[in-house]
């Protein structure tokens, strides 16, 4: 029989993945929350750059009461971190003895919370590289990138591993395996503090930020920030990182962070994940990180 | 025969002072730029909580040219300083030997400006404490505060100084001596840094920025910042003037800052005098004021 797969989370990312899986035959189960009524009439509805599709209403598994899902054997968890504090009460429900977890969320220490509620050994996580946004219709548009990197929360991948990264890839996801989980994420905060950060707090684009020197400067001296608390942990990362992300970054054009989409809908900001969790482990490990300290403090404020 | 005024720089600031002068039968001369074709019509239309006042058209004396305006007794220079650039062109023309120069403008380094380009013995600096905007129709509203704190550039109150005291004390301005006008400037700072700087950056009134703890903990921050700025240049202020500030500041109710006004309005904001010279003076002699220089840097972004 097909593995069960819940998508607890149905964002526009966890639309997005969910519905390649159940595009290419899966058996996947949606926990719907906002967006319950709109894909209750139309379905779900999905323009990406790696082809359209769409699943109507009635082969669209769709619930919004965890309680009434069938258990599964992989909960993909694509939750805004800001609800992080409903893992218990939406996952719980859904769990039978070997049912595995993976979190495609932003930020750190959320495999953490996922570990300390239902155990380290079935905790996976797996880093979403995509550009991807909930148009006001209700459907998703997918107009960049795609890949999902994916790694256990602990010790190096497993058969389980590879059996979920091919299952990626026979539905049209692009996916690679990581031996080390920590590694990628300190790697994708160097990036996302100050860009997902800067961005919500000044509600500007990637490529305005760095448009000047100065606004370059407080996106090198943020980046250099995250290195220096990656470091104490033992993540260390060259120098020249700072310069590919910047040279990345103008590459990209004008590209709104999905921190910065939420400012400008009145949507809850991942601040903890993302600058609050970096900046607890600096006062932890007494790295000076002020800059980071003032965008958190700002952040809160927007 | 009566003095010449020249008001130079006739925005709210320059109308209402310039304008409390004028009701008073003071012989004032408006150097008006953007305003020019609505006071050439209408007039100078004052609502102030010290009592309205108008000057119709044909009793105002409006220029937009300083080459057509009489040569001054004293220049009141309340331009927005970052039109400092222009000192030259607007003021030379006013100048005769014994002209006094008065600037009531934000920030630092204004005085030193004025003095380099037009010697430092005719050069006075004034404080204003007042709460005023322009109206869309033009008018000017007064609704708090309005005292002028004054003093020499060089050395202490002289006969000259108390002379310009008294004309605004008779002309309905409270006004104030000051020995120091450095310390007045600082201790000014000391507020505008974090709430023009925040107000404008973050698009918020005084009372939103403090009113969390983390939004009083940046305030705070950056107030000890510039506290230790002016303490490397002999300037001593006591700690307890952070909560003095922050009290005060919260008996102020709602309050929108002329940086987070100009802002608003899209017009250019007064980064260089109230956040770029400080942080220019905390560069020069090695105080760190990292709060300071993000805020300084992401103001350049807005």
């Amino acid at each position: 029989m097909d593995p069960v797969i819940a998508i607890v989370g149905s964002g526009a990312v966890g639309c997005y993945y969910g519905g390649r899986l159940a595009q290419h035959g899966q058996n996947v189960h949606f926990l719907f929350r906002s967006m319950y009524d709109a894909v209750h009439s139309r379905g779900l509805v999905v323009q990406s750059l790696d082809g359209n599709f769409s699943i109507p209403p009635d082969r669209l598994h769709a619930y919004h009461d965890p309680r009434q899902m069938p258990k599964a054997d992989l909960i993909i968890v694509a939750l805004k971190t800001t609800s992080n504090d409903q893992y218990h009460s939406l996952i719980r429900p859904l769990l039978k003895e070997q049912t595995l977890i993976l979190t495609i969320q932003n930020g750190l220490g959320n495999e953490d919370q996922l570990a300390e509620l239902f155990g380290e050994k079935r905790i996976l996580g797996g880093l979403a590289f995509v550009c991807i946004n909930r148009m006001e219709d209700g459907s998703i548009r997918h107009f960049d990138h795609g890949k999902i990197s994916l790694a256990e929360f602990v010790g190096p991948p497993q058969a389980r591993t590879e059996q979920i990264a091919k299952m990626f890839a026979d539905c049209q996801v692009r996916c690679e395996l990581l031996d080390d989980l920590r590694y990628a994420r300190w790697e994708k905060l160097i990036w996302n503090v100050p860009f997902n950060g800067l961005g919500a707090v000044l509600d500007k684009t990637t490529d305005q930020l760095i448009a000047t020197n100065e606004g370059q400067a407080i996106v090198r001296t943020l980046m250099a920030e995250i290195i220096a608390v990656a470091a104490s942990l033992g993540i260390s990362f060259p120098p020249e990182i700072i310069d590919q992300k910047i040279e990345h970054t103008l590459s990209m054009g004008a590209y709104r962070t999905s921190m910065q989409i939420d400012r400008q809908q009145h949507r809850p900001l991942e601040v903890e994940s993302i600058l609050g969790r970096p900046l607890e482990i600096a006062r932890r490990k007494n790295i000076t990180t002020p800059y980071l300290e003032m965008l958190y403090r700002v952040s809160t404020l927007v």
